[in-house]
């Protein structure tokens, strides 16, 4: 298939990128390299040296057949209806938004950013795609943080719920109620809804993945040759929680919770991540249908859970602050994946001893920890 | 009060401006004047000669105090926050928006632009709000078309569906499930979606409201001076139906119907368009309570029971075309719009003869009436 990757540069995007090349897929990687433009502004750069994308390319060559094009899909329209023109994909793979909730909620020019870019992205996607009439498969990265954690639901379903209508007592499916708790989570609703209207109105195919909290660093690919090996966070606005405390770990700062950590989130693996962006590429919903959703998700567990284990593996203490985010003090979470699973996904697990290649990693880079850039400057 | 009207120079915004004025509040009308230009650009001026805004709001003076800031809220973030700065509006009245549905399904641009700006601006609003510590009422015009029109609902409530999750068995109340059938409408729903998170996260208080579709051109104040005169559009992109079918009975062209008519559909008269924003702007939900949805509507008709009522009152035949929109051929259609009436709200009906004055204003520039606008150019 050829497949683009839209943010292939990103922290799932490239082990993505990667996984479908070696699959023998014609990749196109897409991006702005954004990413690394915000890790400067921030002052908070990937703590593994990770190689200009024009570098990551020509070595990625070795695993199969892969190209970048430079472009900025939310701004320019007609340069990014060009490129789709050229790759006539089979497969669109959509990672190009910004994807930190604590970024968003920075200030004006964040939330501003974050709505634009991410919206508008998706919608000159599926305009262009209109235009040029294409249809390829469209897996978009979605999150588990569009459904909130609301009790009264049960267990998550895979983005439909059912319900009965008390009015006229008639029983029906409906798009899971979104109930977003940052402008982050909040465009990747916005999202859902576009390509609802996209699916309906142009028969799309499209599949939205809603994936928990990402850990770990490194693939099987990435690994594979320095030139290939992944980007790392553990700054408070994009480091993800694990591997943001697995950093504290390693120079003795307090892992650090906000609020009581009873929140329960969903986690899943980096290479899972590549393995079902795969899964999902490879099968469409049928043409005409809704969005297909699958929760792209192995384990769930709260964040002082976490931050136990690590503090009993490595002594570190746990430092626990005020939150500064408006969520529940705690919540139960019970996800079904049964989507992915029935298509072959084998979860890894935190017990899976992969937490020792993170910290394997962090050691190695130790010594460019940046203590100044672990909390963020966050406040809802 | 202080009310800031966004895009107050538009078929609903100037009138809705001059109540609040003629009511003794102090109005900022903030306009790109966009509407006038898309009106050039698709050769489909307003049929009754409204008056530059200079003149409208130098004229208005008689009315009340009124003020005019050329603004383009959704791409000059920080001109747009310098107003809101200097008004410290208490009230903010949203028709800022491209608020045609045939408009934004006519082409690739005309899609980005729709969404970019529909959006943009709401989320530009809301968000320099919450920069300069301001929280005035909201009140946004939605529209009827978010519902979708769903039989298995019954009767559309005013924002809210009470459900059972079959789940779990509870019993809740969720956010109305959108399903909107075009581009614009679309934005609606992510207008909604984007104002429910700043309720929830910034405890603002904001009403949608879900309006019909508007007829008529002229409310008292409007009358009341040439220069005050409202717009009055009858093509085929942003003509009203009712407008447009009493304009092509006027030179004989066949009422045009899409499809078989059997849609019903929602109505509202200009006048009472203006009185209701009147009555939500000073009827705010609680603080820190969701989005206030009220259903502005008077009455519902289908589309050929309009073209009947007009063929018969004008001898003009109906011309049935093939429907170019993905819509239902037929639904019925009930509505609550017990909101506003709990307010006072007494609607105006089609059959309390203001049809004669919309006939009398087209008649009036008859020889201005361009055939070659009438039929859309959109197609679904």
């Amino acid at each position: 298939m050829k497949v683009a990757v839209l943010g292939g540069d990103g922290f799932c995007g490239w082990p993505s990128a990667l996984q479908l090349a070696s699959e023998g897929h014609k990749v196109t990687v897409v991006d702005n390299l954004s990413r690394r433009q915000i890790s400067e502004k921030l002052s908070a750069p990937s703590l593994t040296p990770i190689r200009p994308i024009q570098d990551r390319i020509a070595a990625a060559k070795n695993i199969g057949e892969i190209a970048f094009e430079y472009c900025d899909i939310a701004r320019d329209y007609d340069g990014f209806k060009r490129v789709l023109a050229t790759v006539q994909p089979d497969v669109v793979v959509h990672f190009a938004e910004q994807r930190s909730a604590p970024y968003s909620m920075l200030s004006s020019s964040e939330r501003t950013y974050t709505v634009d870019n991410n919206v508008s992205g998706t919608n000159n996607l599926m305009s262009a795609l209109v235009d040029l009439q294409l249809r390829p498969h469209i897996v978009h990265l979605g999150t588990m943080g569009v459904y909130g954690y609301n009790d009264d639901f049960g267990e998550i379903p895979e983005g439909y719920l059912d319900i009965e209508v008390l009015q006229t007592q008639k029983k029906v499916t409906i798009p899971y109620p979104g109930n977003p708790g940052s402008i982050y989570h909040l465009t990747k609703v916005l999202d859902h809804q576009l390509m609802q209207f996209y699916a309906k109105n142009w028969g799309f195919q499209i599949t939205d993945l809603h994936q928990g909290i990402v850990w770990g660093t490194d693939t099987e690919l990435t690994k594979s040759d320095p030139a290939l090996m992944n980007r790392f966070d553990y700054d408070g606005e994009y480091g993800t929680v694990l591997n943001r405390m697995i950093s504290q770990a390693q120079i003795g700062f307090p892992l650090t919770v906000y609020g009581s950590g009873g929140q329960s989130r969903a986690f899943i693996h980096i290479q899972d991540t590549a393995r079902c962006v795969s899964l999902a590429a490879h099968n469409p919903p049928e043409a005409g249908q809704p969005v297909q959703v699958f929760n792209q998700v192995a384990e769930v567990h709260t964040v002082s859970d976490l931050a136990d284990m690590i503090s009993s593996k490595t002594g570190t203490k746990i430092g626990y602050l005020d939150n500064p985010r408006k969520e529940a003090a705690q919540n139960s979470l019970r996800v079904s994946n049964e989507g992915l699973r029935s298509l072959g996904f084998e979860p890894i697990r935190l017990t899976d001893n992969l937490m020792g290649e993170i910290e394997e990693t962090v050691g190695k880079y130790a010594d460019k920890l940046d203590k100044d850039v672990i909390l963020s400057n966050a406040r809802w």
